[in-house]
This record gives structure tokens, sequence and C-alpha cells, in this order.
């Protein structure tokens, strides 16, 4: 994530990133609501076609980020892998258990000059189990890099920071 | 709900469905903010204004929808219904007990042949009661039909799906 | 906080106010996510930074504003006293117990005739604890004016109107 989006000041303009259009703004915004309702209708064969054909998903920790832990909780490299993950857990047909609602902030977005950007999101998901309670299951940040292309934005990379250590077995569960 | 909405990709142009200017996507996503800050204020009042003169309020569960079953928890065809509902909250006199904080995410907006548009927002509502404890009261989602008039876009139909079976008696409030 | 910000009827346009740009539209939106999220990354020496020289912090609750008590719980006047809370907090070292996550809703903007903007958004912050708790700290609204300038929009004024009244000694942390 550049300095340019954590900063108050708005980015000066990069001789060398273009600028990005409001519909490609509205198009990036729109991509990771989707990703959330997607989750949230549980319709999680739908996932990995939010992604790159070799896009990767990760998650991890606030304290292990800035500890310079590179290895993540959670890394998985291609569809491939993010297919895998979908089709074990319907195998082990643990998802009706409970349903996943994400609320999310603004998208702060930043236009790389290879066309790509950088997009970092504050997410709250919440966890209604089968018997009705409701609770917060984790709040943290996306850190993605999404990619255009002619079908639209894709996701290149996504870096899920969560704010708490406390990470339960739920982390098997799409984020 | 079509299925463009819900699909990672974004939809294709349909040729009967008309281009929704960025004004009204910001018109429509402005209306849904206000509806929600109008509750959090106790104006409550206001709340029928946000529909058409016959604009239809309905809540119900994930559980309930997807089982099939029509009928929901609440369902309120026109204004003078929704009047009737604020007018019998007022004079228990409840309201002061507590109020409620709506957090929205951003909201997918699909138009429709027809000039309307089919919006999909996902919600959490927070309770604080008089005593100053805050808590969850509901997450779910928006389903609404949003129709354009000379007065700005009004909520056609209203449905509210709630994630959690747990419908308590404060489900008299209007969400 | 004018009365067209509040009505579900969209304003007429007043002939003193100038019209908003939507590029300003973005950019006061993406200044509130900006402030979030840096006061999230525990970058609070960067909190004075959004606010004009001589701007104003506010906290108070629902119930001191509908009571009419100007007082609020803490106010500070311009980027000073601003510091001086954050140097404060750091001596005390008391920052690393804890972090927070903004999770905002859409900024409802409102230009005034002298063109500054009255903004107003919903909020809720967690707080995870160094054991890994999460729970929701508070929920309440902004109450801000902003300013447009040559480094861009800034904060005149925020007020933060908590909807609790229990307001414990956390409330030294900027909000």
């Amino acid at each position: 994530m550049s300095a340019a989006v954590l900063s108050p000041t708005p980015a000066p303009v990069q001789a060398a990133a273009p600028a990005l259009s409001p519909a490609a703004r509205e198009a990036i915004a729109d991509l990771l609501e989707r990703y959330g309702q997607a989750l949230d209708d549980d319709r999680v064969e739908e996932w990995s076609g939010f992604f790159e054909p070799d896009g990767v998903y990760q998650v991890t920790t606030r304290e292990n980020q800035l500890a310079g832990r590179p290895i993540g909780i959670v890394l998985c490299e291609g569809r491939g892998m993010l297919d895998d993950r979908v089709k074990a857990l319907r195998i082990a047909n643990i998802f009706e258990s409970h349903t996943h609602r994400h609320v999310m902030g603004r998208p702060l977005i930043e236009p790389r000059a290879d066309g790509c950007c950088e997009v970092r999101t504050s997410f709250v998901i919440y966890r209604t189990m089968y018997t009705g309670e409701t609770e917060v299951f984790a709040t943290g940040r996306y850190d993605d890099v999404l990619k255009p292309g002619p079908q639209g934005w894709r996701i290149a990379q996504r870096r899920v920071v969560l704010d708490s250590r406390m990470v339960d077995t739920l982390m098997v569960y799409p984020l």
C-alpha cells in the first residue's frame, strides 16, 4: 500500500500512474461489494471467479504483519486452490451451521503505473449461528491489488489483515 | 433480484434497461442513507415519506425466504399502514427506551427496463438501551425496488431479509 | 445540519449554495475514510493533519445534545490541542493495549453558501484488545463541517455524537 493512500493529504498525481475514471472507481467498489454479498448468500462456488486465474488470497493478522512475518495463516495461489478449499468445505457440510454478513467501509483506491489499483477497505463480518445468535466474527481490512481486464476488474491479490490475534478454526471460511 | 447483480461478472448491458446516470446512482445511495439516519434520529414520522404512496414494506428472515415461504413477519402495504404503525408505537411511548444506529454497505444497483431499480444493500443495526449498553440488534440485507419520480427516488418495495431466525418483539420498530 | 440533509425529499437547489462537483464529493468521502484508517493503523500523529489549523473537535452524546447542553465531553480547538492530546497518550504508552476499527456509512453531504460542506456520517468503532477480544466500542455519527483548500478538504469542525450515555475513560482516544 503506497504512502499516498495512507496520507491525509490527497496524493499528488504521479506522472506514471494513469488517471482512474469515475466509472472504474464505481466498478471496483461494486466488485468488492458483490464479493461480500456472494459469500453472505452462501454462493461460495462463485468465490474464485472474483480472482484472476493466478490470483492470490492471504489471511494474516495485524500483529503478524507488524512483526514482519511474511507467512500468514492462509495462503491460496490460483483459482484451483480456492476452488479446492470450497469443495472441502462443502464435503464437510459445515456451511449450513452459520451465515456471514460483511459490512464494508468505503474502499480507498490508488491507481498504479501498471494499470492495476491498490485498494484498502475496512470491514466487519458478523456471524449468525443456526440458533439465531449474531456476533462479531472478525474485523480488519482488505489490502487488495485489483487488475482490469476485458470482463471487468478482478482480484490479483487479496490480503485479509485481521485485527485480532485470536484466529479460530473458522478461518477455514472465505473472508 | 436479477442474476446480474449477484454475479461477479459485470452485467452485460440489457437492450431494454436504460443506462443509469451517475447522478441517479448517487441519489439512490443518498436516499438509502437518509432513510437510516432518519430512523436513527427517531424521526420515524418521516418514515412513510421514503416510500411510494402504495409502497410495500416487508420483513422476513433468510430462513423463511430460502424455504420459499412468501409470508414474512411483517407486511405493510401503502403509506397509511406505515403511518399507523408509527402512531401505534408513539402511543405506546416505548420509543425513548432505546435508539438504533444503521450502518450500511454499498448498495448494488441494477436498472430495470421499466425505469425502476433493484437495489441490494447489506446492513447492521445496533441498539443502544437507555442504560447505555450497545449491542448488535440485527444484520441482514435490504432487497429494494426503487422508483424515480418528479420529487426524486422513492421505495416501491423494501424487503428486509434478516440473517437471524430469532425475531423478538422489537420487530415492531421500522428497520 | 440543515433540514435539507435530513429530509427524505432531495433538497431543492439553493441559489446561494454552489453546486458540488462529483470529484469534490469523492474527495470528501475519501478524506473521512482516510481519517478512520489512519486511526485504525495507530497513525495518530497524522490525526491533527485532517483538521484545519483552527479546526474544532468535539465529543458529546446524543442525550447531551437533545438536552441542549452545549458542553460535551471533549473539546479541542486547533491542531495544537489535538497534538497535545496525542502526545499525552503516547507518553502514557497505553496505545498498544488495543486497536480500533472504524466502519462508516455513506456520508450525507450538504454544500453551504460559504463553500464549506456539512457532512453527516454514521459510524461504528470496534475495539480489539491485546488478548484478541473484539467488541463494539462506540456507535454514533459524525456531524462535520469540511472546508476546501489548496491541499484538499480539511475538517473545520467535527462533532462526534455518541449513541450511548456510557462514556468510559477510553474517550481519551481520538474517535
